[in-house]
């Protein structure tokens, strides 16, 4: 590839409806100058997640994403050249490039990361996904020994590592997924107890017959007619941990919310708690040594989901806003 | 009166509609005798409460009240005589006797409250009132000086002491309560920032207006509409306090429950606690202290609605139920 291209994939049009192709336009931009304090940066993987689409709907954590912008999206990231002081050239990064080949970013917007192999870990267990499921079912679910788990989305990136931790923290761990094939791979594979097909309609019965004690902590990854299921079937002082709703984000907002709020949430006693990964940035260090000891001694196994071409990521992400992934996806440029 | 004779409020029929006078029966029971380790019971004040109705329902927090049998409610009573180590003749006690003159129950159901005059006071501003709206603003709701908290049913029992602690604690306090009368009020009497008229029905714009930088704490008495409302005027890292849903009790269950679940619980990282009074049992001292120190030097005001003779409770409460009392109604026997 030439140096002087950078292949860039913007958001053509925002999104009324479900996400297309046609939403994107791959054009041929060019190789950015970096400015003082900036550095030049050569996309190496792109994170692909669920909250893409969201950005598109309007203002989350972050600001909307607009039409006729690079899409936004982190990735992992080479320095080609640096104009700040820290970083040189071989650097790898985690930034919020875009889907781009390259980027030239402002220092202050780089988080440098450790040369691992494979490379992909910093996208999936050490990444994000990780140190969500992490800190999403730790801190915010607080399990205790023996409870019941539920976690929906359970194949995707999070959900396949929260389900894990979960049973390495000695708790009956339930996934909530899409097809006897994914449900088959978390209890015979990641060592989930029990998996749940949601496109089965008798969700609320299954899922009653797999969590026979009621659910101690949800993880919720889905929001919609899944977080409804759960929010019946939860126990006393039982909590929700508020990851994502990805059932909401590709097409109209719903009209309505699920039953039971806040009604059930009162006489329960429950605690519905969102949050981001990066509220829990303070406790990085901790929650990485404990994933790579988990992962080192096969406790926790990295499911990941690789596409190679900047050209696919359009349809890489609409292929896991349909959850065809299992674990992690990103895209190699 | 004959102490031979033990007037009585059945729930003749459960409602599956909006409660009737049509649902309750006035009989005349015989006094009962304690058996050993009970005590017999002189009802003196019926305390009203929303939740009443949502007994009517299912079970809740406590089983359901069931067609045909004396109407539950917690009340402050007199020892008549006793067959319990512990209670004697004349002792105060608060218990769920029922709407009902006398009850014989097991001293360990009894609670024994001090002597205080006026005795209305153990029901409104020293009784679960008081606490709730303590422990629901201050242990659940967390709020920091200078937070905007919103208070609904702010006209209520639990919702005017909530208010007006939440004033002592130097926020910004805004109540919601239906009709302009109320709102005056709140205002002009309890110290409440600004007040806001939900049968009005722009809510939302003078909401919006009422608390200009959003909402730090929502103390949510009334789910539904309203609950929504507030949940898209949440600041990030916002905290509701669930403690009732008295819009959902009267009538069949709602089909839906409110937009921007779990959505905005993500986004915003809010926390939404449901919470009932007997979970903070453990802080109940420190708790009476410094509501009755509030009310010695001022800062807070009790406001009370006694209605006279137990052949009112019915409509006592299908009253309370649409908003017609202000402060903590109860019904002297």
């Amino acid at each position: 590839m030439s140096a002087s291209v950078n292949r860039q994939v913007l958001l053509a049009e925002k999104p009324s409806g479900k996400l297309s192709p046609s939403h994107f336009k791959l054009v041929d931009g060019k190789v950015p100058e970096p400015k003082d304090g900036e550095v030049l940066l050569r996309t190496r993987l792109i994170s692909l997640d669920a909250a893409n689409r969201a950005w598109m709907q309007g203002a989350t954590y972050r600001a909307a994403v607009e039409a006729n912008t690079v899409m936004a999206g982190g990735s992992i990231s080479e320095v080609v050249s640096s104009k700040a002081p820290g970083f040189t050239t071989g650097d790898l990064i985690f930034a919020d490039t875009g889907w781009q080949d390259y980027a030239a970013l402002p220092a202050k917007h780089l988080i440098k990361v450790p040369k691992i192999e494979p490379m992909s870990y910093l996208l999936s267990v050490y990444g994000i996904a990780g140190l969500t499921a992490y800190f999403g079912l730790l801190n915010v679910g607080q399990p205790k020994e023996g409870n019941t788990v539920v976690v929906s989305a359970a194949a995707g990136s999070v959900g396949s590592i929260v389900g894990q931790i979960a049973k390495i923290k000695g708790c009956r761990t339930v996934g909530i997924a899409g097809g006897a094939e994914k449900c088959k791979w978390l209890t015979s594979e990641l060592g989930f107890d029990a998996a749940v097909d949601y496109k089965n309609t008798a969700l609320f019965k299954e899922l009653k017959a797999a969590a026979p004690n009621g659910i101690d902590v949800y993880f919720d990854n889905v929001g919609g007619d899944i977080f409804e299921t759960c929010l019946f079937q939860m126990n006393n002082r039982g909590r929700i941990a508020c990851c994502g709703a990805v059932s909401q984000y590709d097409g109209a907002p719903s009209a309505t919310g699920p039953r039971g709020v806040p009604g059930l949430i009162v006489v329960k006693r429950l605690v519905v708690q969102g949050f981001i990964v990066t509220d829990f940035n303070a406790e990085r260090d901790k929650a990485l040594a404990d994933l790579q000891s988990w992962v080192a001694s096969g406790k926790l196994k990295v499911q990941e989901d690789i596409i190679n071409g900047i050209e696919n990521t359009p349809q890489a992400l609409i292929g896991l806003l349909n959850g065809e992934n299992r674990g992690k996806r990103m895209v190699r440029v």
